[in-house]
């Protein structure tokens, strides 16, 4: 039998989602609560590995037990042993061809920058308080619709076969006090949302210009584009199948 | 020189806002860094005290100077001294016969409750995913409006003059995906919010009715009223002068 979690996490605590030795992780602690409620050593796969500090509000796994489950009441086991930073949405019993990562067809990415001092947000975005050119950073964000070569996004010793994604959201959104970027795509490579929000952030503060910014696309080569933005203001929104 | 400062604050790690010894407080806080930063011994008088783990997002204090202050400059400085917890929105000279206490007029409390396991909203909220009847917490809590003893919503050892309060607004909204009780009155009796949250969420769940409700309110006696919500919840919005 298949199972798929929908989960929620602040990532602040953890050393991102995938099970290392000796660090706290997110799959290690889903992993170890399962085994604590289950009485047997079972694995997890998640859609996408995010990175220390950085959360999700919509990240999806499976994993396969030996009989039927009440998904409802492993729900609330899950978030009773779980630490409350990582919470269980869902539990719904899937079909054995549903696999998080392989299914998935879309993946969305959001990350937030906070335009004012805010206690209850600093975990959750990147704090900037001098003024950005929204129309700027929508302008240079346009550019990435459609399917390019991120190879200016992607971490240098990240091992992929090719820097091709096929972009079909890349926007900028005011969302109450938040700014929101909000990205989706059929596969992101490593360290591409936050290289790219540093490189329109120095678009929106007028450090590059658009011209700049076609210049570092087509360099397909990290050192062009700018600094990475940290690690608190990225969120995987939600993975589509 | 009076100042008045607008103080945003995550209550979770502080033993409330008033300074105590040997505890980590808000006021406590913001006073040593005002030390830090200004050299002399700064006092500074809140609106309202909130108790241990309550939240602030629009908590106003003041403080007097000997001299003229570049207010931006030392909200940046406040800012850069204290746990990114607690953070000054604004700060402002004012004239002296300003009192952050004695010039409120009416005080605003929200207080949020979460349907479903919350990773973000965790300190923030209080979880409750049983079934509520939000009409019939919003029939009771109009009858709160007005000028009336709050007796039973009020800590049995606070020593205060009198129990009335005159409440402007009372009622609950969903605002995303929590369900928040704003409340606004002239003056709050200790423990008042969080005996009157218990007690409403009491009757959505419907462990009490109506007419038990205005019994309730008629006791005068905290013993009568449910026990009160998690302070978590609770979060002073804003002060009106």
């Amino acid at each position: 039998m298949r199972f798929r979690l929908l989960i929620e996490y602040e990532g602040t605590a953890y050393f991102g989602w995938q099970i290392q030795n000796g660090q706290r992780t997110v799959q290690g602690e889903i992993e170890s609560s399962l085994h604590r409620i289950l009485g047997d050593k079972t694995s997890i796969i998640g859609a996408g590995r995010t990175d220390t500090g950085v959360h999700a509000s919509g990240q999806t796994a499976h994993f396969d037990y030996s009989s039927e489950l009440n998904t409802l009441r492993l729900q609330r086991s899950l978030n009773g042993v779980l630490n409350n930073d990582i919470r269980i949405k869902e539990i719904q019993s899937v079909d054995d061809s549903f696999h998080a990562r392989f299914s998935a067809i879309l993946r969305e990415y959001h990350y937030n920058i906070s335009r004012q001092p805010d206690a209850f947000m600093r975990n959750l975005a990147w704090n900037l308080t001098y003024p950005l050119n929204i129309d700027n950073m929508n302008e240079a964000a346009a550019l990435l619709l459609g399917r390019h070569n991120f190879g200016s996004f992607c971490k240098i010793k990240s091992a992929v076969n090719h820097h091709f994604c096929d972009i079909h959201t890349c926007e900028w959104k005011n969302k109450g006090d938040l700014l929101v970027f909000i990205i989706k795509a059929d596969r992101f490579l490593h360290g591409m949302v936050r290289s790219i929000v540093g490189t329109l952030v120095d678009i929106g503060r007028a450090k590059l210009d658009i011209s700049a910014f076609k210049i570092i696309i087509n360099a397909r080569s990290r050192p062009a584009a700018s600094q990475a933005a940290p690690a608190r203001g990225l969120i995987l929104e939600k993975v589509y199948y």
